[in-house]
Formats: structure tokens, sequence, C-alpha cells
């Protein structure tokens, strides 16, 4: 009998979290053959190189892509895509999936739609029907228009996804594929585990408290990323009791702007109790997150994981604006003072209860079993 | 006072004939400036190439972009999409337009919208919200989510954009400037002015009853060309009382196909009274098509300009399938008996009456004027 | 044994008769594996796809590369090579092949010799050392540096390699495996086996006197290919007794131009006994060559092959400028009356004895023994 | 009258030391006009961005192209020379010089001459005719080939260019313009000079003896080059008495390995006197390789440069192999024992007296005239 095959791409480091377990049940189904393909900056060490923890966590790497075009300018970010779709054909040429698996709404994952729509294979997005602010979303909405099947994360992007047309018999809520990891295992952090991480600056002891920050770029307003990360690190200086942990910013266009306002700050601020960070394991990452006193930042896994954890978030800024979130979340704006005041209101709470809004834990599982029963035999149309 | 420049990208012949009098209407404007770029199949001798047409129609090119790989592989299609992205980014990039129009659905018109869209300018979409079959729905609908003006050519067109969650602001039916030729110019054929047209085949009297066939490919159906219009070509054999004008296909992948079919059929039928062009101007196809008995194909010129001509069509196959359209058209299978029956019978009619389902002829000065008027400063987001 | 893998990418169609016993060589010997890949205008059906010659002689093709940018302009030739190096690292990178083979100097043949140097694969060279005008010659001599191992085709252009620097111990005169084909095959013509060939124009009988012409354009007088067609087919005009054979040219950028001016020319000469043909395979070229009474234009098949097979041959205008060649050639001007001249004066003479010049047929085996003989691991260093 | 136009490509950051003093030259010869382009490692952070230095120093920068593919691998150096035609392709279309300029040897160098020679361009060469290890000396003398006018630096290079084919009215031996810098600046080093530039590690003291260490990848031994710096690096740990200035190395192929050997050493030894910069501008690189007591590694300005200055230079491994240098040079293994050995002999000189193999410091001056009287009206042809 011939095996379903479904190619999965990865281009960034925060969406091999969001799809391990899809990629698990996938290779666990004796009727379906995983094609994965690590792209963009999934590949990059600057950006946290995930293809050595990929192959450790026992994945084959079919394809690797080096599409980013290096360089600090917003024309770059458009041509990175464009050599995406370059690449993308040869490989999905080359491999003839029955399906493509695209994750969430970086432009590089606009490439992967592209290159399977033109070549006729069936497109399957995960994650869309979510709001946001910055160009992801028009890039997620778009993505959905090219997309035969769609597995949003929550009910709501669920009913808007077929608000705008999408045909519910390919529609399937079955929550965040992240939301696995979270369920599936031990979140107690210690020192022995997170030891293997170098990171620079101070020393830290993961077993005392932390707050921790994620401060990516946002595109539609490059150029003030600079500005932006400095007020929150700002913020943070003032946090005497905790340990502050940092990670680097994602690849998008005015990162290097956010890297120079970490490297600054780092600079004049050596002795004081910051470490920053590359990378985690996903499952680390889930460590780190679940411990943290307090996550300050516009990253979406505050959002998502936290609020399945049940972690203290405070969002600065208007990337996730509008984004659909639990009663962990409060937000704040650009200004350093108002970061503080928001942090201590939620340092002040003993953290939330957990949430289901992103799924019970076992997505992965129902996505991989959808891959394998549904129909991919049809033409998708609108439904008005 | 700085002019609001206003960058049109086309890539395609037909594209033209749909947006030339916006072009007129803004070279008019002493308050905005046009920055016209020329891509894809438009520069192309065997698609028939703009570039002079546009020149002595008055208008001044920009840029021209050489982004097509040359052979038959539906991959080269994707790769077309990379490069052009690649290109058209360095060109918005020195151009730095206020805004971008981009016209309809062909796949290099997802490249003038990821290239904008990167660039944080801001994107305008001609011929939106419309329903069809092939990859140009999902392209269609793609670029609807990365635009932030819409300009459809219909009522129905415009309550859907609404509907998948385009804010009704920036949402302005002014009908389709294809129109505007139709209701601009005289549309009387005659031999004196289409002498100028080479073409091969028997000898064409322009004057006397024609038939009119454009067969484009399907890219959904790929490899199945050669069949298709082959069936086309063998029900127009028995139509023994009209002479028969055939355009060659545009580029979509298949097109090979198409043309192979159409090399064949003339070979073998070299005396008969078929008569095969590459490029009309807009003006002439508009009486090429006026004066049609009975135009048979899958353009969607049959549809729009079509309707509001009143001028008899059968539709074959589904490239147009549930397109909008005007009691001119009649649908068939890709079956010679059927298209046979289905001509018969349109050219027992005697003519449609005119029907403004896709404008008035006025839509080039309106949306001229709304570009100059629109306040650009704003942040797209869902309605809901 | 491990075989040693030898990949070979022909870009054009001339190239595939100068390498096919190369390959069967290759094929026929258990150490070594031949890994094929076909790309730019070997692949269009425009410049006679060979896809189908190289499959029914029994090779396997591992990869098929679309490079070409379609479009008259000098630009696109150059970003031709740009595309073909990013394809080719791709396909380099998956074939791991021992050395790469590359032949004579076409432009897109610079773009192999790129990708396998930078890739530290061992680069062989075909037909190094010659001299001719043209671009041609300038990327001949570039590849000559950047290649590890020469098989040039002549004494004199042994000579020439070693006098530019490169080692003898790496440049082998074999001979140009192009006259093994015309050894090893039986060369009379047939219209039995020529029928098979459609082509366009008057009837023609094989066995009765023809003249060949193949026009290629010269890119370094980019822009008269035209008026330089032109000459030559008004030249042929007046050949009353004779049948002429007219080859399309190959893309180099002034392609556009060649064709232009063959295809009015074929308007208004209809009823002359003139007949165009895309493509022949090499077997039926070297027929076709071998028994024309004079061969006209700037192909360097009649230098090579016509020395061999002592065909009188009349070289227009300076493509082939001091090229190394046998008795059988005579140089004319881009002047109809010259050329005519010229003509005249080859058909009276009664043929030429053939001519070693270029090898004694046995090229191929030759060189694949080498191959397979040969350490590949050195560095290579000037000699001077 | 109109001006010539001579655009100058600069893809990294050497080769604007090298080329300044012709820039400078031509900005002020009103006959001549600069068209100045930035592209590769020359624009990037990690590598040295030069454009902020180039327009302090007056230059106009016409265009600015990011071409570098990001992440360690082999084929990506390949496709960034691809990708550097496909741009370098539009910007000379759209400047349109007379001449263009290409610099030494790097790869990104063969994508300046590859888009010239396929526009027409006269090609002009810099640094033509040398011996060196790697891929480098393939891509020079392969350049070399495209180029229609030579700037060797040396008596011995210009031989060399017309012993390999080339016209010697074309070839000028007016000395390397990296040397006008050396001999029209003070190079007295002070801690107030140097103090703008900020760097890693421990504090350092201008005004106080040092060495400089200089290592770049090696593109041939690729994958070696963790394990040869950091030889060199313990080499160094011995040298109690003086501080050392390290470079991070440029961005060939292999260059994340040396990095990393960088960086593991630092982290190792972080209270040693190790200083690491990323970049200088030419004049102040000069200064501190004229102050340093040895130069190590293997950077070619310790045989160029350094032999005008008379700076005692430990060469390590086979990256300058067979390269003309004056007796300021020693050469040594990847063994630190024998590194350490030939620096301890350096250092036991009093230095060396200046050399003028390299020039004599007028050459930028001299190569402006030059490129302003030559007749560019011609055809090159190999003299043999």
């Amino acid at each position: 009998m011939n095996k379903r095959k479904i190619c999965v791409v990865i281009t960034a480091r925060p969406s091999y979290s969001r799809i391990k377990t899809v990629l698990k049940s996938i290779t666990e189904n004796p009727r379906l053959e995983l094609q994965l393909v690590l792209a963009g900056s999934a590949l990059l060490q600057r950006y946290g190189n995930i293809s050595e923890i990929v192959e450790k966590d026992g994945f084959t790497v079919n394809e690797k892509i080096y599409n980013i075009l290096e360089g600090e300018s917003i024309s770059s970010m458009a041509k990175t895509t464009g050599l995406a779709i370059m690449e993308l054909s040869t490989v999905f040429s080359n491999l003839k999936p029955d399906a493509v698996v695209t994750i969430a709404d970086r432009f590089e994952t606009m490439a992967t739609a592209i290159s399977a729509s033109y070549l006729n294979i069936k497109l399957v997005h995960i994650q869309g029907g979510e709001i946001s602010g910055n160009i992801d979303e028009k890039v997620r909405h778009s993505i959905t228009k090219l997309s035969d099947i769609h597995f949003p994360s929550t009910k709501e992007s669920k009913q808007r996804l077929i608000k705008m047309g999408e045909n519910e018999k390919y529609v399937f809520n079955f929550g965040c594929p992240g939301m696995d990891i979270l369920s599936e295992n031990d979140l107690i952090i210690s020192n022995k585990i997170m030891s293997k991480y170098g990171g620079v600056g101070s020393a830290i002891d993961w077993e005392k408290p932390y707050v921790l920050m994620v401060q990516h770029p946002v595109t539609t307003s490059y150029g003030s990323g600079y500005k932006q990360v400095t007020e929150v690190l700002n913020a943070l200086l003032d946090l005497n009791t905790y340990q502050k942990i940092i990670l680097w910013p994602n690849i998008d266009a005015g990162t290097d702007d956010i890297s120079k306002g970490l490297r600054v700050f780092r600079e004049n601020n050596k002795d004081l109790p910051f470490h920053f960070f590359r990378n985690f394991s996903p499952e680390d990452y889930a460590k780190v997150l679940n411990n943290a006193k307090c996550a300050i930042g516009n990253s979406s896994s505050f959002i998502r994981e936290g609020s399945f954890l049940g972690v203290p978030a405070v969002i600065v800024g208007d990337r996730q604006e509008g984004r659909e979130c639990g009663e962990n979340v409060v937000f704040s704006d650009y200004n350093k003072e108002d970061i503080y005041k928001k942090i201590q209101y939620q340092l002040s709470k003993d953290g939330y209860s957990e949430n289901n809004l992103f799924g019970e834990g076992n997505s992965g599982k129902l996505i991989a079993n959808k891959l394998l029963d549904i129909d991919l035999n049809f033409e998708k149309r609108m439904t008005y």
C-alpha cells in the first residue's frame, strides 16, 4: 500500500515547537510518510539553528534550504520570499508530496503556500484564522485563501475561517499542537537540565525567581525597534528581586535594531542579573516559560502557551493587537513606566489558572489522523 | 506640492485593456504621477509584447522586467513568481511609490502583491472578489487579503469582499475599467484598420461574418490542453459560413499544449478559413469582439466585455466556472458536439442587448480620482 | 567498489552531438556512473528540445533545469547564467559527483564551471583552448582557468592551454568527440530517414542537391542580426539549382533578430525552395551536413565536422574569427555579393578531402577512460 | 562634453582600502563620473559594513546590493554569486557605465565580471596576475580572461598576464592602489584615534606593543578552519609581553568555523590581553598594521601593505601559497609550535625596510588617468 506523503516545511524556530507533535504522530503512523524540509532562519546559527535539535528528536531532514538574504534591508525580506519560492518549487517537484503543511504566518510561510499551490499540491495550514497586528495578519489570511485544509487553533479562529468563505468541511479545530508538549512533559525546571545552554551575561540560577523577556521586531513600525526594546529593558532594570532571561529576536526586518538594543544594553549593564540566550529546545522553552514569574514582550507564545500554563504576561506594543487571549495577559504601551507598572501588577497575582483556549494537548495526533483520513481529491471553492 | 506616486504593474496582455483608462486618468491628473512597470508575458513577443502599443498610446514605461522562465514545466510557473518578487522588490525600492496597483488574478500578480506588502507600500487591487475556476480564484482571494484598497468590478464582488472581512470603507465598485474603452471608442471594424495585423493562415475579410476563438490553458487540469483545444477547433470546422479568428493562448502552465494543438490543427487544415493572431491593441480587440457573431473558448473577456457589448458567447470548460455573467453567455463541455450545438444556438440569436453588470464605462476616471483623494495612512484590519 | 561519478551538464543542442560518444563510453564502463543534467536551451521546444532524443538514445536524465529567462534583452542572458548557478549548486550538492564535465563555451557553460568550482568538485572542460570571435572566446578561456582537467580538440588548442599556464599533466588532446559520430555512422541521406522531421516551407527532396545555412547571433554585434541574416538569405536567393535547408539559430542574445529575419524572408518567399528546420538528431545532422553541397553561415560545426567530412563551407562574419580550420573553409563578409561569390567558388570545387584536425573519431572512449584512470586528488596551480 | 562613466563594484571590506585612492582620483577628474556599487559582505554588519565609512569619505553610493545567502553551506557561496549576477545585471543596465572596475579575486568578483561581460561593457581588473593558493587563484585568472583592461600590482604579475595571452597594450603595472593610503597618511597610532572602535575583550593600550592576527577561511580546506585558527590562537597564548589584536574573518565558506574558534577561545581566555575587532577604516587599519610588532595569519595585507611598510609577518597555512612577497614574510604550518617559533624569529628582527614591490604609492592617480585616456573601442583577442 502506498503511504500518503506529508511534507512539512519549517522556516523558523518557534514553528518547530508548534508542529513537533504532529511530526511525531506522522512518523508513528505506518500509512503516512513524513517529508521534512527546514528552511529560512530555522537553519541559521544566529537565530538558533534547530537542525541538530530536530535530528536529535529522531526526525530525518529531507532538505535544507538556505534562502535568507543577509543584510538589514526591508527589500531583502521580500527577496528572501522570492528565493524560497524558487528553492521550494524544486524541492516539491522532487519530493512529490500528497500534501504540504505550512505553519502560522511568517513571511517565508507564504513561499511554501505559493509553491505548493502552483504545483497543484494540496496545501494544509496550521494556525489560520487568528487576529494580530503586523504584516503577519495579512500574510496569515492570504495563506488561508491559498490553503485547501485548515487546522485553526481556537473555536473563534475556526468560525472566522468559515466566515471568510472557507468550506467548513475542511476546517478543523483540534487546538494548537504547541500545547501538546506542555501536557506531555514534566515542566519542572532545574539548573542541571538548563546547564547545557551557554548564553552570555551573568550567571543564572534557574531555581530562583526570574522573569522572561522576548521582544520581536514589528515590521509595520520598521525602524523603531531599538527604541522599543530599550524601553522594555529599562523597565526590567528596576525589578531588583528577579533574574532576567532575555531571548534574541526572530529574523523579521528590524531584527538588527532589536539586537543592537540588546547589545548596547548589555555592554552598559554588564554586571546586572541579565542573561541572554539564543535558543532552547521546545521542551526546555516550555519549562522556562512555565516557571517565569512574568513574561514580558511580544512573543505569541506568551498568549498561546502562556494561556495554557497560566503564566502572567505583559504584552508590549501592537504586534499581538486584537489577538484572542486568556486572562493571563495584560497589554502595555512602549513606555518603560507603563511596562513596569503592568509587570508589578502581574507579579502581584499568584499566577493564573490553566485555560484550554488553544487546545487540550492532543492536537498532534488529531491532525495526523485527519491528514491520513481526509479525501485529498477535491477542488477548493469559495462558499459564497 | 508633491504628487502622489501610483505604480501600476502590468504582467500580461489582457491586463492592459483592463487598466488603460486608469493609466490615462492618472497621467491627466496633475497631482498624480504614474509609474508604469511592464513585466512577465506583457513583454514577450510570443504572447504579444505590449510595450510598443503602450508607448504608442503615450505612456512612459519606467521599468521592464523579464521574469518568465522559459520551458514547459509547472514548477517554472512558481519560479517565475519567485523571480518577479526579487525583481519587483528592487523596482519598488527604487521608485518608492505611494501605492502599487495590481490587476486581477494571474500568478505574476501575486508577486506584485507580496513585494508591495513586504515593502509596506499600500496595495490596490482591481477586479477582486470575483468567482471563477482554476488557480486564478485562489490567487485572486489571496491577493485580496494582502490588499489595502479594492476596486471590484461588480456589486456582487464588492459584497463578497466585505463578507470576506474587508473594510467597506476601502472597497469601491466603480465597474471594470475594461468597459471604458468600449464606450469611448467607435467599434466598427474594417479591413483598413485591421490590415496592420499580420497573423498567419488564410486571408480574412473583416467585413464579412466571423467567429472568434480564444482558449487559454487551465492550470488545474494541466496536461489536458491539447485535447481540449482540439475539441474546440474541430467544433469550428463545421461552421462553414463563418470565418474563424483564433488568438494564441496566454502563458499559464499548459500553454505549450494549447499552442501545439493550434499548430497541428493549422498544418492539417491549411486552406480552410482559419486565421491566427498573436495580439491586438485593446481598442482593436474591442472591435474584433464586438463584431464577432459568436465568441468561443474560455477568455474572461467574453464574459466581461462580451456582456457589455452583448456578444453571444460559448464558454468551454470550467476555467470560468461560477463567474458572474450576463445573459450573453452559455456554457459547454469539452466536447465538440456540445460545443457545436451551443454555437449554433448562439448564432440563432440576433445578439444580446447591452448589460452594465461590469460598469458603465467611466471606471478609469473614478478610480484615479479615488487614488488621489483617499487617505493612505491607515493600517488594514479584518472587520471580524 | 565505488563507482566514480561523472556529472555531464548539457546546456544546448549542439553540445549533445559533441559529447554523445563520451556519455556512451561512460555508461558502458562498469566503474563509471553517468549523472546527466539537461539545462538551458537544451530543454526548450523553440531551440529543439533534446530530452526526447537523449532518452531515446538510452541515457537517463538525472535533472532538468529550466533557467532561460524569456525575452529579448541582453541582461536576461546574464541573469540566465545567474539562475543556472543557483540551480546547479543545488543539483551538484544533491548528486555529489566526483567530477563535472562542461562543454565548449556558451554562456550557460560558465554557470556549470562556477558552481562546480565553488563546490570543490573537479571540473573537466571539453573543447578548451580554441580561438574564435564573439564573447564565446572570453567565456572559453575563462572556463579554462576554472578547470582542473582539459580535453582540447586539436594539437594547437592543447599547446595554447599549456601556454596559458595549464599543467600539461592535465591537458589531453584526444580530438573532438563530435567526430566520433561521423566515423561510426553511415552518412548516406535519404528521404525515408528524413521524413520524420516536419519543418516548414516548400517540400524538400533530400536526395537532390541542397545547400545548408545556419546563422547564429553574434552577441558582440548585438542588434545587427536581422541585417546579417538577411544578407545571407538574399545571397541564397540566386542559387537556383539548389534546394536550401535553413536551421533556426541558437538562443544567444540577438536570436530574436535572426528569427525575425528568417520569418520575414519566409513570408516574402513562400514558394521558393527554402525549407526551415528546428532540430535534427546528432546522427541525422551529420548526414545533412555531409551531403550538403555547401554549408553557409557561422556554425562552428562547419569548421569542426565540416573539416572531418570535407564539406565546402562559407563562414560569414566574425563569429568564428581566428578559429583553426581546415582547407574546406573560406570566409566572407556580411555582404550578399561577397557571400554569393564565395558560395560559387565552393560549389565549383568537388568537395574536399577529409581532415583529422579535430580528431580521428575515437575521442569518446579515450576521454571516458582518462576520466576513470586519472587521479582526482590534486590542487590546480599555475605553471608559471 | 560627456563624462566617461566608470562603475566600481566593491564586494568586501578589504577591497575598499585597495581601491579608495582610485575612487578619489576619479571623482576629482571633471571628465570622469564615478558610479559606486556596494555589494556582498561590504554591506554586512557582521563583516564590517563599510557603507558609512565610504559615505563619510565623501563618496556617493549609487546602489547597494544584498546578495549574501546566510547560512553555513558551501553551496550558498555559489548561489551568492548567482544572485549577484542577477542583481548586477539590473544595476549595469540602469547605470550604463562605459567601464566596470572589479577588484582582486573574491567569489563575488566573478559576478561583476560575468555581468559586465555579457552586457558588452568593458571590464577592468585590478590586482590580476598574482599567484596564491585557495579558490582565489582560479577565480583571479578566470576573471583575467573576461577582462579587457588590466591593472596588475607588480612587475611579475604584469609579465604573467602577458604570458597568459593578454595584450600588453592593455596591461598596466601602476602598483597596488592599496599602497597609496600608506604613503599619503601619517601612520602613527594613538589611543585617542583608536578609541572610536569598540571591539570586545580586555582593554587595549594601542601605544604599547601588540601583535596583530587575521586568519581567513581557506575554502579548499573547508571544514578545517576551527582547528586552524585554534592553533594560531594557542601559539599567541604564550606571547606574554604583547597585547593581541584579533580581527574577525571575511565571509568565505568556512567563516563560521573560524568565528566559532575565536568565540570558544575567547570564552576560555576572558581575562587575557586579547582584543577582538570587526573592522577599521582603511587608514586606521594601516596604522594598526604599521605599528604591529608582528602580523600573524593569512591576510594578503600582510604581504602587500606589510611589504611596503616593512612589518614582520608570519603567514600561516597555504592560503597565500606561491604569492610574490617581500623579505618581511616567513611562512608557517598550521602547528602552534611552528607558528610560535616563527613569531619569535620575526620579533627578534627590528622590523624590515620598506619595499616597493607593490608600488610607490601613486597608483590611484595613474589608474584614473589611464581610465580617462584609453580608447575603449576595441575587441579583446588572445595574443596567441
